[in-house]
Parts: structure tokens; sequence; C-alpha cells
């Protein structure tokens, strides 16, 4: 029974670029660049033979060089003319995937910033042959509601220890990404718009479960007709309220020890119906 | 054009677990556990109706009460008997993942230990319906050969400038897990072979490429009856030669940088010809 | 020639405790609190003799017991609070050093928030018997100025390849703290103006060495009439210009590689002339 | 009332060095170098006259020069001889600290090896004028004894809730540093013995506190008579015993939660009765 080579793709990872567009008051785009190609590879594989491998160092250079040529732009936007670069310039390369990482900075002067924390802006473009897609994305974004949390009316079984509650604290770090329906989109406005969105249905929504939560903050980013699915992985960050009756004190709702391990983790898609699945777009991305 | 839920699961993450068994010289399980199911749970994101949710809660103190009922044993087993109980003792629960990494740890006396840093061993079990899949695995596994590795012949474009070598120092941290073709498993003996397997491999491959050695590597894996499929994700650490030259010393290939970022990354998988994909056993898996 | 015991203290590390305040729009206060305390404790180091150790389980539950009954207000406050309490109410403890970081939230909502990446706010009280010092600081302030910096006219051996540059990327991650004259400040107020104004320095300070923009920062946290030293530690973060002259482009100072490891590291005081030396406020402390 | 600078020190920090010498099998040296330098540096600070000033550039190519020269031998050794070069060579530069971190690696092959986790040898050399100290030392030594170990006997107050305990897990990640009497040493040699008594001393202390382990365990170091003074930092890694009883089950010292934070913190310091303090040596030292 024979032993054959499947899957494989290989690339220069978290280039970590920085460009400065120097017309009137500097511009700062602070980025972390991922590369993957995948191709016609079996001989590199099997025997060593790399005339098909154009090197990892190489893609580090290129990447360099589109930015010193045009600039970076929109971050999707960047990734998809690297991605195209690859395939089309490459015979044996028939996709590539390009993921970025954009850190955000607050201005403090003409050529003066600060790092804003927060959140990280991500892009991933994909190219196989003539199809495309465009991913777009955060990760790090860090929100808590201190009430307007419940939950109660879940199964139980011989392992449950866990009171109901109709008053908790709900936190999570969000990391999402979504789906464009298109290439062409103004991918700046959309991911201001979307972040916004999530964020607002995260504070508007009065949750029985961190699930509704996330269906409500998925369905937010779908209200971009540009955009056909989102995908959410929202770690539930326990806050557990402290138990002070021992010191003679009360603690209504005021005192929480914030715990690291274990966290629970939610994970969901929302879509739109009639969507066609892109497997491609996804594959081994890790919200 | 109507929004609808897409895949989810949810679970309780890294529920850090020490087992100690007492009889005799103390033996430790020092484990990190994750669950995630999914099934019918519609409910929960669209109405906030948990009635079909297990609680994360529950999930995390049935991990300790399997432990305490019946002790670890190998994690592909403890995995396994818990993403059975869920789907089996659950109505509205169809799927279950359990992902657990255990910690090495070397015995310096009858209940003393070390912990051996080194790699991590990995497992997965993955239970839907009838269908059941295992994965073993390892990670942290950090290899360097300081000679036998060469790189040149790849393709050569106006973006090139990195110098063909025939001897650099090759070095790696593996990450790789492989699916077994059953679930009657010797897990803790089919686990030190395929690691030492591995090793070996990477040793012993005179290396024209790291793609060349992740596939022997991925063979070496394969090597054993009862596997049918290794994935094997193998960043290039570079080690780049220090030009000593300026300071009119020479350089023969004994003093590097070491750099972080970027690096290269080689991903692949390698299976028996006749293997059947699994795509619920690696859903969502990073390795 | 005896072995003796020297210096030594103990206490709870990172205590992570969330206080919301909900009278009208609730308040939040994500702290990390770490204590330590010393005093006569020969006996458990020589004997086991636990007779003189508060646990630090009880410095835990103190720590939630305090916020529980008198909420948290400004972490300086809050600090010297629990340290006076330690050594007041401890025959045994002579010392307590209480450490707090506070994690920045934006109010997104009357009981929202985001987590406001960028800085960590820092303060640590000392109560030595009838003394008493307050420090207040800050971490992961990172700032970048992408032109007035300059380095050159520096010392030149068989070592030296760096060329001399007139337009430099200046880029740090300031980790700051600075110690108080007295215990009776309005700590919120002082805060934000010390990390004003030390912004303001790195931004308004034409650079030609990051020791002369540390010495600005330094010099302007001690424009407050009431801080007496400042010490700071500055990672110069290096950016390189990247060389695209194989790929037949210029690079007007637009792009750099932002590399990670090594980095320069700057360290400095700045005091007031007739300041007298605290070193049990500073012992230990890790900028 | 005037503003001055005090104490300043700058250097390159995190130099990655590897060194391969290729004399028969293969011998790796894989090594972490900061370096830190101070001495009349006023002009820097003050006006930004680099004049004094040896860049942290021309350190990191000393560093390589100095391996590609004469190779590495023991850390301590090469940390002295850089120290004593920056002294010397540098009419400008009074004192100089070189910390090298060394990772360990174990042989698979005349020119292959496997990192081993573990533990991270550390080593400083202080050269102030004439004076010169060395310190060696070892992090992330974790280590656990799942039994004899106790803790009662403690102060009980108001705050108290921790019951006594007659058996509990004691495991905790030594970060020890030691100061020899001299600079001729057998380092190497000194180390390996250092770690393993202190090793012993933790399996072989039947443990009251933390702490009595802790002096134990310094007062092996100090075994060695070359050694002076020995300093320790061991967080208490708390394992709770998970309660099972909900579950109708025993849990007798089997099952346990691994907690991240807090932890207990245990710091002391060890000495020859007759020892010379030397607080240079211990400069900034983050244990």
């Amino acid at each position: 029974m024979g032993i054959v080579l499947g899957d494989n793709r290989y690339g220069k990872a978290e280039i970590r670029m920085v460009h400065v567009a120097r017309s009137g008051a500097h511009e700062l785009a602070d980025l972390n660049v991922s590369v993957a190609l995948a191709g016609d590879l079996a001989g590199t594989h099997l025997r060593g033979d790399n005339s098909n491998v154009l090197p990892t160092d190489t893609q580090k250079n290129t990447v360099y060089a589109f930015a010193a040529e045009r600039g970076v732009g929109e971050i999707e936007d960047f990734a998809l003319r690297l991605a195209r670069h690859f395939v089309s310039s490459q015979p044996a390369i028939a996709r590539a995937w390009v993921a970025i990482e954009e850190y955000p900075w607050r201005r403090l002067g003409p050529h003066s910033f600060a790092r804003d924390g927060g959140s990280v802006r991500t892009a991933r473009a994909v190219v196989d042959g003539d199809s495309e897609w465009v991913l777009s994305g955060v990760r790090e974004l860090v929100l808590m509601n201190t009430t307007n949390s419940e939950f109660h009316g879940y199964v139980v079984d011989r392992y449950t220890t866990l009171p109901p509650t109709t008053d908790r604290i709900l936190a999570t770090e969000v990391s999402a990404a979504w789906r464009h329906g298109g290439t062409t989109v103004d991918f700046g406005q959309s991911y201001v718009d979307a972040v916004a969105r999530m964020t607002d249905a995260f504070v508007g929504t009065y949750s029985l479960a961190l699930q509704q939560t996330l269906y409500a903050m998925g369905g937010a980013v779908l209200a971009d007709a540009g955009i056909v699915e989102a995908r959410l992985v929202l770690p539930n960050k326990h806050h557990f309220l402290v138990d002070t009756a021992p010191f003679g004190l009360d603690n209504p709702a005021a005192v929480y020890h914030a715990d690291d391990r274990p966290y629970g983790r939610i994970e969901g898609t929302v879509t739109r119906e009639d969507t066609v699945d892109a497997p491609l777009a996804w594959d081994g991305y890790a919200l």
C-alpha cells in the first residue's frame, strides 16, 4: 500500500514591514505579512528538486518591493496584489494565500504615533487559478458587559454544579473574520463599519447565552450586503463573584476574580442563505 | 436574502488537570483538556434557549470526575471516553471533539518530578454519531542539523537575492499530528515510536529542501501500519552566518545569528494511497 | 564558615481582581495585585515554623475584602491601604510591598466597555515601619517618531560597521516609574499628567540619541513638583530600511523591516538634586 | 531645585547567537547575550553628544567577533572576556554587565541535536574598574513533589479561609542565581553540581513551608565552597484538589486543578556569614 504526498504549501511567515508615506503628514502602515503557495511541488518533497520553488526569501523581497513600488493601501488590496503576482508569475504555483495583520497606531503629531492596543485588523487574499476570495477580520477585541447577561435553563446531569444566574459579567476577546462577496470593495470603510456593528451588537444584546450574542454579532457583520459569511470565535472569559461572606462582608456584584483557564469557547458561522461555501478561502485559517 | 446559522460548536477549553496515581511510586499525568460539542444548538444561538446546552462548567466537572473514577491512562483513550460520553449521554449533541495536551515530566524519585521541556504530546478524539477518529501528535519538538543541508536550483526572478548554498544549518520546531486507522491501539507505544522515527528521519535525511525532510518525516510516521495520515508544519528557523570579514576574521560556518521573524513555513500531508479523507477529524485543528 | 539567611520576602502574586461600582453608570477597575511581606520570618525558613506567616491565601482574601468593604479608588491609594494593613496588623511583618497593574478600558455604554490596549498603569506602595513610599508608572506605551532622529558622532573601533544616519525611525516601548515625594496626592490626575508630558517630550524632542530622549522624558515627569525621581527603560526598537536597489527600486525612507531582536536597551534615572535615595521603594522592582 | 541625571546604562539586549564548533562531532552553543555599559555618558543624555557612546550595534558585532576569534567556552568565561573588553578598551566606560542565557540541546548524532526544554542556564559577568563578579544561575527548572509537603500552624485572622493541610502537592519553577567568590572557576562543572544539589534538596526536603525548601536549596548551592551567595525566587504553583463529592466520587489526593494565577512567590537569599555584599553584581538583576 503506497504512501503519497497530500496537500502541501509553503511560504514566508511573519514578514514585519513598516511603511511610511511621507507626503504631508506621515502615514504609517505596520504590517505582519505571511505568504503560502501551493502547486506543482512534488519534486521538492520527493527528490529535493527545487526547480519549481520560489524561495521564501524571494517572497519576502517581493513584499518589500511591492510596498516600495506602489505603497500599501488597504491590506486586503495589498494582499490581493501579492497573491495574484505569485500565481500569475510562477508557472508552477496554482494557489496563493496572503495573510496580513495590521497593528493600529494613533496619531500624536505630523510624524509621531502611539500604538493603539485594543485590536488587530486582519486580511487574507486567496487566489486559486481564476478564483479569488478576500477575508477581513479582527483579533484581540476585548469586550465586557457588566450586566444584562443571564445563564439558566440548561441541561442538568450528574456532573452539574453550576447554579443558574440572572446577572453575570459577560466578557470575551473577539476573533472574527468575514468573507466578502467580491474583490472590489472599499475595504477600509467596510472594516470600520463591521467592527462598529459587531461591537454595537455585543453591547446591545441582552444575553441569555454567549451563543446568542455571537449570532447577533455575526448578523451585524452581514448587515453589509457585500459580506456573505462571518465566522467568530468567542472565549467566555469567566469572572467569578468572590464569596466575601466568610469576612462578614456583602458582595453585591462588585468584586470578581478574573480567571485565566479554563474558559468557555464558542465558535459559530453566520452566512447568507444562498452563499456557496469557499473551503479554500478558509483553508488552515485559525481564528 | 435570509441570514442563517452555519457550523457552530462550543465547549470548555484548557482544563488544566493533574492526576496523581499513588499505588507504589507515584505516576503523574499533567494535562490540558479542551472539549467542543456540536449538535442541535440553534435554539441557544437564535433565542438564548439553553435547553440543549450542557454547560461548559459541567464539561469541566466531567473531565475531573472521569479521572477520579477511572484514572487517565493514555490520553487518546481518555479523550475517546470523554467524547463518547458527551455524544451518547446528550440527546442534542451529535459530535464531540476532545483535545488533550500532555506535558512530560522526568522522574526524580518515588514522588518527585522535573518538567521535561522538549516537546508536548497531543491527542484528539472525534466522535460523530457512530464514526470515531483518533489523532496523536507532538508540538514544540525543536530539531537542528548543523550540516547536511543544501538549498539551490530554485526559481530566480527579479526579486531574488538569496545565494544558493551547499551547507547550511537546518532547524525546525516540529508540529505534527497523525490519524490512526482505528481506535484500539497501544497509543503510548505508538507515540514513542512515531516521535523516534520522525526524529530519525530528520537526522538521517541529507536535505536539499525542508520539504524533502518533511516528506521523509511524514513517511516515517506512516511506517506504523496503523497510521493512515500524517500532517506536519515545519517552520524553517533561519540561522544566518554572520559576516565577520569587516573585523578581519574568518567565519567558516561557526557563528550564526538565530533570527526570530520572518521564518519559512512548510506544511505538508503524507497519506496512504487508499486513505479516505476525514475532514471532521481535522476540523479546526491548528497545527 | 556558617551559612545564614539573608533578605527574604513572600506573598501572593498576580491577584486578578475586577471591581464594578454600580451606582449610576458602572465603573470598572481591572487590577492585577501582588503582595510581598518581610519581617521576622527566619522560623519558617530554618524550621518550617509558620507561626509568623500570614498565608498568601489570606493576603489574597484581604485584597478582595478591602475592595468589597470600601471599593478601590486610585490604585496607589488602594496599594497603600493594603500595605499599611499588613504591617500594622501583623506583629511579625515589618515591611510590605503592594504592586498593582491596572488595565485600561474604554466606555461603550452605561455598563459596557472595550479593553484599551495601549498601555498599563502601575503603582507600588511600600511601607517599612513608619516610612512609606509610593511609585506610579506605565508599561507597554509604544511610541514612534518616523523622523527627527539622528545617530552619529559615536565611537568607532575595530568592530564598527554601523553607518551614521541623519534620519531614522525612533521607536520604543516605554517602561517608566516615578517616586512621589508624599503619599497624599491626587494620583489619578498625576498619572494622566505624567504620561501626557512624557509622551509630549518623546514627540517634541529632536533626537540625537535615545538617551537624549530618555532624559527629556524623565525631566518631563519631574515637571510635577510632587515627583522626586523617575526611572525609565527604553528599548530601541530597530526599524531597518530595506535595501531595494537589487530590485531596481528606490526606497526613500519608506519601507522598513521591524526587527524583534536584538534591540537596544537604554536605562536611566532622573532625580531632583536634593532627593534622598529610597532603595527599599525600588527593591526588586523590574522595569 | 535642579533636576539631575542619575544612574544610567545602555547596551544591546538579546543577541541570539549560535556557535558551532566543527572539529570532530559538532558542538553547539545556543546563546542569548545582553550587554549593558555605564560610565561617562552624561553628554549623550544632556546634549545628544555621542562621542563617548560605543553603539549597541558595535557591541553586537563584538559578541560575534569574539566568538569567531576564540569560540565561546563556558558562558561565564565568555561574559567575562566581553565585559573586560568593553571596560578596558573604552576610556569612557567604567562598568559593564554582560548577561548570557544558554539553551540546552541534547545530542542526536555527530551534527544533530534536539532542544532540551527543561531549564535555561544563565550567567552574568560584571566588571567595575578593577572589581569583577560572576553570577551563575538557572531558570525554568520546574519541580514537583506530589507529597511530603504540609502547611499549617500559620497566623489566623479575620480574612483566613485556608484550611491547614498535612499533605499537598508542592510545585515550583526555580529561578536562582548564585555569586562566585572568584572568577577562575570550572564553571561548567560548578553549574551541573549546583543544579543537581538544588534539585536534590527540593526532592529530599520534607517541607512544612516553601520557605523551608528554599532555604534548603540555597544551602545546597553553598555546599560549593567557591560560591558565596545564592538568591532564589520560587513561585508556589498551586494545585487544588478537586471536590468530587457532588458527583458521588472520592478524590483521595488524585485529581487536582493546576491554577495559573494568583500564585505564591517566595524570595530568599542565603549567604556565607562573612560575605561582603555586592550590590553592583546584582544591580537590576530580575530573577
